[in-house]
This record gives structure tokens, sequence and C-alpha cells, in this order.
């Protein structure tokens, strides 16, 4: 019954074994590895991207930081969710490696900005001349912090609003994957053809040991990148362990199969709640929900072992009828038997 | 006829298993992993040291520049010797992550900065109050980037001369273990018995797959220290196969052996050089030594397949005697029918 | 009819006499003047604070951000209302003295925070350990941006939420005479008593040509404000200059002169509006008054050679009856006539 | 006997005159003063320069700083003599204000770089690829901060040197004046006709309050500068009054008298101090001299009101015959009399 995150499950066996395999004899350092040349292409043709430059790091807080800071300027503003990662859980990295850099929060809804709320933040910003921050990148979550996926109408109805005042596209992909199953559209439907820039395109999540490539469509920045990689600390020397993974994850849609387990997963669970009159707070687009239920139910499921965030309150308080928000997590691992378990615990 | 780096060879297989056996269900991520808790009692064990704040980043660098950002503040200066790899090689994290502060390059002799040039690089700074930056931390490499170590005397002179100014001191361990075992002293003979306030303690050089742990003798600025990890986007999700690399690498003495094997290569390369009439440019007290031959020579060893840096000069060039110096590094993986092959070829 | 600004009137003659008799011979340098000597005790005198730092600089947004600076880290949030001027008008100034630390808005009515939206704001962040920012200074505005003032009542409000959580206030007073003539009380109640901790003095927009001070109550971060001040380029070298206007401003209470004449003209300029049935958005505590009238007038007083800021919409539209707000500033040099011209213009 | 600095000495009455002139009614802020266009009218016809970018900050530091930002990467570094002002004196505020970035010090004699010691600085930064800082401007000083100045010549060598590399060239002209009287050039010859991109052109050594200009003559990075000046806190409100202090300097050729008469000044003291046997330690092309004598007659001198700098060694000391070196600097009101008081103390 581990619904925590989708950090605290196993590597899935096929990238174990690539890093058996990719552990022979020597390799070239920082990137220069066959693997990497492997990672490379796949990612091009997944994308149908030839000229895009990809990188890979070791962590989502890296991959967004080091794009944004990429494609904006210290004085300038980066436009967001307001619950997206790169706000509330990332510590002011992003702040860090842009030098200092703003971010606007946009209002929200099921963790989706709309384009008109979107469009409203950008124009609000800079009527003040030099003396205002400067409008800088769009950082779009695909899939969100909520759960939920953008439809392609709804990327490009953003898109269209950067667009309309020059702003490049960030999209933070940590669950790019199990967006991607849910929609059932291609990578470059999701990503370039819709007015994507610059990807983060998460594998840590989705079965890998910490890896998430940086796919930059317009590769003009790739040699600045490369060196904020560098001076970020975040060029990996004995790269080929990390090539390795990513290799893995594309080779035979290894990658879209475990993100179909998750979203399932999480399917099964919306399903088995709902029957208990539970519904989910949004709709369960990727590999989570979010409800709300009494805080005696929660206290029954913790003792019975069950892992998963309160998303506000806490378990301690007074009332046993109080509803509290949980987040429940699937990854490529979580079995039927521990959904079930959950639901009959949770109807007890 | 590897020679180019440590970081080229493969991970010792100890390690490979231990990031198996962690690779079973779930395990809480940001370092709350069990491997973590048996890693911290490794260190302070192994380091005699019950109170150390012991953490573990994925690259060197990262474990440099945050220890120096934590040890100073962005008006300082750290002195550091003239190759330092904090200088060099780190496309200024080091000054990324301390917010702008200085390096200030201490005059060093095969690697080693003496207690007299130290005391004077320091001594010249700060004599203009608020106009000049600040004294800040020293930062020693051990073992240098020459490939030689300093005596635990040498290391004194160097912390007594900090003291003196009231200076933190960190070392650069990338390769500690190789120091270590040739000075046949304890880890804590070596760094906080001799005056060391936070080391960089490395891993990656040493067989295992990218990780280096953070030990902060004075666990005062641990928390900051955290915080400064996430921000620098270093804080690894998936944190137990660190975790679990750390662990098998200081079980059962593994580190120890590894850089014994290192540094046994080492040894017999430049016997045989030796043997050939090359002498090493520095002692050749680690797992690398540095040599000068012909450049026809260099021609004859790239061409039969013999991979290592050339120090200065370059390859291309008229004068076929003129001595161009070599880097050769071995790491626990460096077979003896390699370096006999080197030397076979060398001699032809 | 200038209303523009309170940054585009004359300096007080009292201030120029001043200028030109600190112009004789030589002085030291950087702040060692006989006239900063001078600055510094009246400052200690005025606000009843024997212990004080007291520094000076050229800005107001220097001012501010080498505040928050020496009182926050790079990692934290600063609390501040939502149109606060270190957010809207100073370009990212306080983050990247910060370091890259992070604004947090709250939300304001009339200008002003009330304690309990400050104190929602601030619980609000970092329920998320290390991965959220951390809790920073309080930043509060007297007068407001707005043009209102806080009561001692509400100002010990905010700082009583802020020493709940231990956090730091800085006080944005670059309009800090206004709002101290209006409150009749002393200095010291309307700082270091109500709970400031460091004040941005302001005397630029009160009759000086380019001079703010810097109050820090507590004396423990002045050396590392000093080194701040130069690092930021922000240390002037002729500071007798500085330091003389300072002195001139605080010597017979010039100060609190000049913001009672701006003050009192904003109280006629509201005065004569309300005549003509327009009523201030905001009550007038200061030298500003913000109020809404048609398009058209606004045409009609621009022809009459009117200047002041539209705060939101534009003079170009269709719809001549669309109200739009005008912010109107007054200082000391206002003139009644000016003002009664500013009035006739508006009800031809 | 003030030679102490070109800081201590006061603001010509001209200047004065001019900034009472100017504080009549009211004047836009910001820089959309009258008195700018004034004075960027002048500096373009002064250099020969029509397109060139011209702004106003009020220290030395700040112009440097905001350059040298502007004209760089935070992953490069500036290259600069050993002894450059922004090295020595600045507190880090280039690598504040350039996220970072790195200064390499070049060998200098007497103050200046030579071209083929530059040459060797560049060639042998950057043999690293992406783990090395990269190449970045090329800094020079003139006057040198050993009152010497380059021929024109020199300074062609030195830029043709960053051309050679692809490298932008700032000149740090805080003794702008001083040295171009003594090469008896035009402004033009001695920047961008020499190669010089952008110039801290400075005015309060040299008889202002304190204003220096900052001359892009590429005026490509002009907005970024404006962004770069606000951002550093460095955009003055009240700007009219650094305005009208620039445009009374280069108005009539008032900064060229002023220049003139400090450098006779200086030659006026070196030639007194000759006749006693004291021969400067560098040609005093600018305001001031370098000499040493004995401990003895430093402590003769500043008993008797002589106000200087050591700048090695320490009036404290047990040998009285020991040679300390000082720094005499004179400014347009070093009178006759001053000197020739001093010299006649000198001989006592």
């Amino acid at each position: 019954m581990q619904f925590a995150s989708d950090n605290t499950g196993p590597v899935h066996p096929a990238v174990m074994a690539a890093l058996s395999q990719a552990n022979d004899g020597y390799a070239a350092a920082y990137g220069a590895d066959p693997w990497m040349d492997e990672v490379r292409a796949q990612v091009r043709e997944t994308f149908e991207a030839p000229e895009a430059a990809v990188y890979l790091v070791a962590t989502g807080t890296a991959a967004n930081a080091l794009i944004l800071a990429s494609l904006s300027q210290p004085w300038q503003t980066v436009f967001c969710a307001r619950n997206a990662h790169i706000d509330e859980d990332e510590c002011a990295a992003p702040e860090f490696f842009m030098d200092g850099a703003k971010l606007t929060l946009v209002d929200q809804s099921h963790g989706k900005m709309s384009a008109s709320a979107l469009q409203t933040a950008i124009a609000a910003q800079q009527s003040r001349g030099v003396h205002g921050v400067q409008r800088g990148p769009v950082s779009i979550t695909q899939a969100t912090e909520s759960g939920t996926a953008y439809t392609l109408e709804e990327l490009r109805g953003l898109t269209g609003v950067a667009r309309e005042f020059g702003l490049p596209v960030h999209m933070d992909g940590a669950r790019f994957a199990n967006a991607l199953v849910r929609l059932g559209c291609s990578p470059a439907q999701m990503t370039w053809r819709a007015g994507i820039d610059a990807l983060s395109f998460g594998g840590t999540k989705n079965g890998l040991m910490g890896v998430e490539a940086v796919v930059l469509f317009d590769p003009e920045k790739a040699w600045e990148f490369e060196l904020r990689r560098k001076r970020g600390a975040h060029l990996v020397s004995k790269h080929r362990y990390l090539s390795a993974q990513m290799a893995a994850y594309l080779r035979d849609g290894l990658w879209l199969d475990l993100a179909g387990k998750a979203n399932a997963a999480a399917d099964r669970l919306a399903g088995v709640l709902r029957t208990q009159g539970v519904s989910p707070e949004h709709a369960v687009d990727a590999n989570m929900m979010f409800a709300s239920w009494p805080r005696e139910q929660h206290h029954r499921l913790h003792a019975a072992g069950a892992k998963y965030y309160l998303w506000d309150g806490s378990l301690e308080g007074a009332d046993p009828d109080a509803r509290l928000m949980a987040r429940l997590v699937c990854d490529w691992s979580t079995s039927p038997d521990a959904i079930d378990s959950f639901a009959a615990h949770f109807s007890r």
C-alpha cells in the first residue's frame, strides 16, 4: 500500500540489466560514451526532431532550472502555474540558476493554467519599462502537479499566448510519459508541434534510477547549456551509467509500457474508491489521484500501513469527521493487490 | 592501455551487486532510506567523528562547490593551489555556488602549496579594509592534481596557517583513498585531527558509479548544507541508489582495497617506465603519474591504442623530438597486462 | 501642475547650501567625513537608538535590496504586500542582491497587508521541509504605495506575526517622513518600538538630491552591510556630499517641515477634487492621492499641461466616459497655485 | 599637503554652479531630463561616436562592474592586470554583477600588461573545453593604478590580442582624462579607434561630485545595460543632478583643464622630490606618483600633517631607515604651496 510518491518505487529490471551490460571495461567520460550516441539518436527519432540537442542530468530540478536559465535573463520573470514544482518544490533552484530572475504565479484550476489567465498575467507584467522585471519564459507542467494533463488544444492555447508575446516555452515533463500515454498522441505533437521549445523529459519517476533528459528543440543554445550544466556541477563524469538507463528506457517502448502501467494502477485506484463514494478532486489523467475523506479513515489506513501524503490538513486534530485531502501516487510497480488491499482497509 | 582517467573505468562488481540488492520494493526518497543510515554510521565510525554531518551528492564538483559555499561568504576569497581542480576544471561552479566569491591562487610545487606560500598569500589579501575581498576558506587537494600526497606534517602546516587567520579548511578528497593508503594513516589523522573542517570524500574515481560523500566534521552548518544542496538541484530523489553504493564502498574496507590496487598499478607503471629511462615528473603518491618523452614516441603509443592525456603541448607539431608531458591514470581495474603492454610499445 | 512623482521636484535650498558649505577643501572619502559623524549622531538621537548602525546610499532600491540581503539567506522568501515597490519597481534588484531569494506576495487592501493575511501567507510557506524555500524577512512599506499609512497598532500587528515566526522585519520608508508626520508619533515609535529591525529611511523623495539612510537598529550585521554595500558598488567615494545632504535634512527638523508641506499639498488637492465629486481611492495619509475620472477629463488635463501617471488603463481608447485611475503626487515644492490651477482645469 | 586620493578634494565651482542652475522647478526623473540629452550629445561629439550609448552612474565600481557584466557570461573569465582596481579594490563587485564569472590576473610592469603577457594568459585559459571557464573580456586601466599611461601603440597591441581571440575590450577610465591629456591624442584615438568597445569614463576623481559615464561604442547592448543598471540599484531617480555635473564637465573642455592641472601638480611634485634624490617608482603619466624613502622621513611628514597612503609596509616598525613606498595623488585643486610645503618638510 505504497502511494507516497513515484520516487519510492524500484528501478525496472530491464534498466538494471542495461546498467550491468554497460559496466564492461572502459568508456569515455562526460557524455562521450556510445550509449549517449544511442540516446541522442533515440530521442531525436522519438520526437521527430533530427536537430534537437539532447543532454542528461541526474535530477528533475536540474533539468528544469538549467533549461529555464538558458531561456531567460536574470531581469526577467517566468510564468508558471501557482502550484508548479519549480515554485513550490525546488527551494529556489530556478532562481539560483537564473541568477536571480523571478517567477510570476498564474492562477490554475485542477493544476492547469488557462490561456486567458496566462494572457492576463503576461499582459499585467511589464507596464513599467526598466523599473519592472521583463517578461520571460512560460513554463508548463505536463502532466500537472494535480495529476491532470493538458489537451493538445489547451497546450496550443498556452503556447499561442507565449508566442504572441515572443516568449519561449518550457515543458516540465517529470511525468511526460504518463500524460502522453493518456493523450494517445505522439511526442512531437505534445511538444514542438504544440509550440514547446525545450523539454525536461522525465525518467526517474517512471522506472529509472535517476536520469532526466533535456531536449532543446532549437539547438542554438546547446553550447551555453553544456556550460551551464558544468557550472551547475551537473555534468556527470561516469556518464555512461546515465546514458545506459535512458537508452534502455527508450528501447522498444519501455517508457510507454511503464507509464501505461502506472496510469492503469491510478485508474484502478480511482475506480475502487469511486465505488466507495469517494470522488477524485481532479481528473485522473496520469498516475496519481487526489481525494478527501474523514480523518478517522486516514487514521485507520495509516494504522494498516498505507503510505501516502496528506495534501492539506494534518492527521493530528480533534475532529474525526474533518475531511482531509490525500495524494495517492502509483508507479509501474504498483500491484493490483496493493490497491485492493487499500480499498479493503478503506471500507472497513 | 587505458590511462586517460579514473572516470573511464568500470564500477566494481560488489557495488553493482549492492545496487541490485537495494532495488527491492519501496524505499523512502531524498535520503530517508535505510542505506543512508548505514552510510552515516559507517562514515562516522571510519572517521572517528560521531557528530559529523554526512551527505551524498552525485559529482565531485558538487561536493566541492557546496562545501565551499557553506564555509564562505560571497565577499570572500578561497585560497587554493594554482592547479586546483576547483579553479581549473569546474567551470566556475565554486564561484556560482558561492554567489560570486573569488579564488586566490597560491603557488604550488608538485601540486602542493607550502605553508609559507599559503601564509604569504593570505597575508597579502585584505590590506584594504572594505575595498578588498575578505579572507575565506583554505582548500587543500589530497591527493593533489599532480598525483602527490601531502604528508600529515605538511597538512598540519597548512591548517595551522589557516587557523592563525581564523579560516576554515576544506579538503578536496576526490582521490582521498589513494592518498590515505599511501600515507598509511587513519582517516581521522588525515582530516579533522590534522585541522580539516569539511571533506569532499570521493568515491566515483575509485570504483563507484557516481557518488561523493560530504563530511562536515562540525555539524553546525548541516541544515544550511541541506538547503544549499536542494537549491543546487543536487538532492537526489531515489537516493537509495547513492546510499547503496557508498555503503558497499565502506563495507569491509572495499574502498581501501580499490585504492590500493590503483596505487599499485601506478607504481608498476612508474617502475617499468623508469627502467626505460623515464622519470616521473612528480612523486607517484597516488594512482597517477606524469612524465615526458618525445613526440614521436607519443605518436607510436597512440597508434597502438594507448589512451591518455597530454598535459602540455600537442601531438601535432613539427619536431619529433620535442618532449611532451603525459598524464597516466590507473584505477582499480587497471591490469598488469595493460601496463606491460604499454611498456612494450613504449620501448619499441 | 506637476504631480508625476516626488522624484521630479527640486532640492530644497537649505540642502543646496549645505552642499556648498561642505565643498571646502579636503575631506576623507568613503564615509570617514565629519558630516557623516554628524549624521550618525543625528539619526541615533532622532530614533532614540544609540547603538544603531547608520549608512548612506544613493538610491532607495539600494537601501531596500541591501537591507533585505543582510536580513535573509538565498533560500528564503521575503513577505511583502502585492503592490510593494520591491516587487513591482525594482527590476529584481532585491532578488539580485539576495543572490536569488524569492518574494512572496501578500494580499493588500489600500496598500496595506493585514496581520491575518500576513499570518496566512507565512504559515502557508514552508510545509515542505527542504523542498520549499524557507521563511525570510517581512518587508513593510510606510507610507504605502497607495499613499496610506499603517497605524502604530497595525504595524505592531504585523511585526507581532513576524516575531511569532522568528522573522526579522524591514521597513521601506521611502516616504517615511510623510507617514510619520501624519501619525504624529515619534520615529522610535514607528520603528524599533513597533518591532522594526531595519529601516530604509528615505530622503530623495522629500527634498534631497539623492540620499537614503540605512538604519540597522541591531548593529550586529553592520560590517556585513558595509561589505555588501561595497560589493554592490554602492559605497560612494566623495561621501561627504551624501552626508551633508542628510545632515541638513535632519537639522532643525527640516525633514518634518518638508513632509508636512507635501502632505498638506496632497490634502488640499484631495479637498478641491472632493468638491468636484471625486473621491480618493485610498485614504490620503501621505503626499499622494489616487482617484478616477473619465478619460475625456484626463485628455483635457493633459492638454492643459498637467503631469501625472495613469495607474491603470491608457489615455488611448475609444470610450470617452471610461474612468481611469490617476496617481497624483505632491512634494515640498508643490504650490497652492498649481493645485488650484489643476482644479480649475478639472472642472472646466 | 593632501595627497591621499583624488577622492578627497572638492568639487569644481563650475560644477557646483551647474547643480544650482539645474535645481529649478521640475525635471523628468531617471535620465529623461534635458541635461542628459546634452550629455549624450556631448559624449558622442567628444568621442566622434554618433551611435554610442551613454549612461551615468554614481560610482566607478558600478561603471566597471555593469560594463563587464554586459560584455561577459557567468562562465567566462575577464583578463586584467594583476593590480587592477576591479580585482583589488572592488570587493568582488565585478564577480557579483557578472553572476560569478572569474578574473584572470595578467602580469604587469609599472601597472601595464604587455601584449605578450596578455596573449600568454588568454592562450593558457580554455584548453579544457567545458571543464574550464571560457575566455571573456579584456579590461584595460587607463591611466593605470601605477599612475602610468599606455601609449596608443601599447593599447592597440592589447586590443589586437583581444581581437585575435574574439574578445571584447573594456577600458577602466577612472583617470581617463589624466591619461588623455598626457598622451595629447583625441578621445576617439584612445578608445574605439584603438579597439576599445566600452569605457568607464571617470568624472569623480577629476572634480565632479560623483558621476561616471558609461560609453558603449557599440549600442547593441544598450537596453540590456539599462536593465542591469536598474537591477543593480544604480538608476538614480533625480537623475538631473548627475547629468548636470557631467554636462558642466564636458562643456568648454573643463574636464581637460582639470586633468591638466592635476597632472601638472604631479609633475611639480615629482620634480621637487627628484631634486631631493627621490626617483619615482613609475613614470608619472597622470596625477600621481609612487616613491620610496626612509620610515623616519615618513614619520616626519605625517607629523607635519602630510596625508598620503603607504603602498607597502607600515609606519610602525623598528627600522627607521627601512624604505617604504608612498602613493601621492594630486587633483585639480592641489596648490603649488602644498607641494612646496611637502618638499620643505621632506628635506628638513
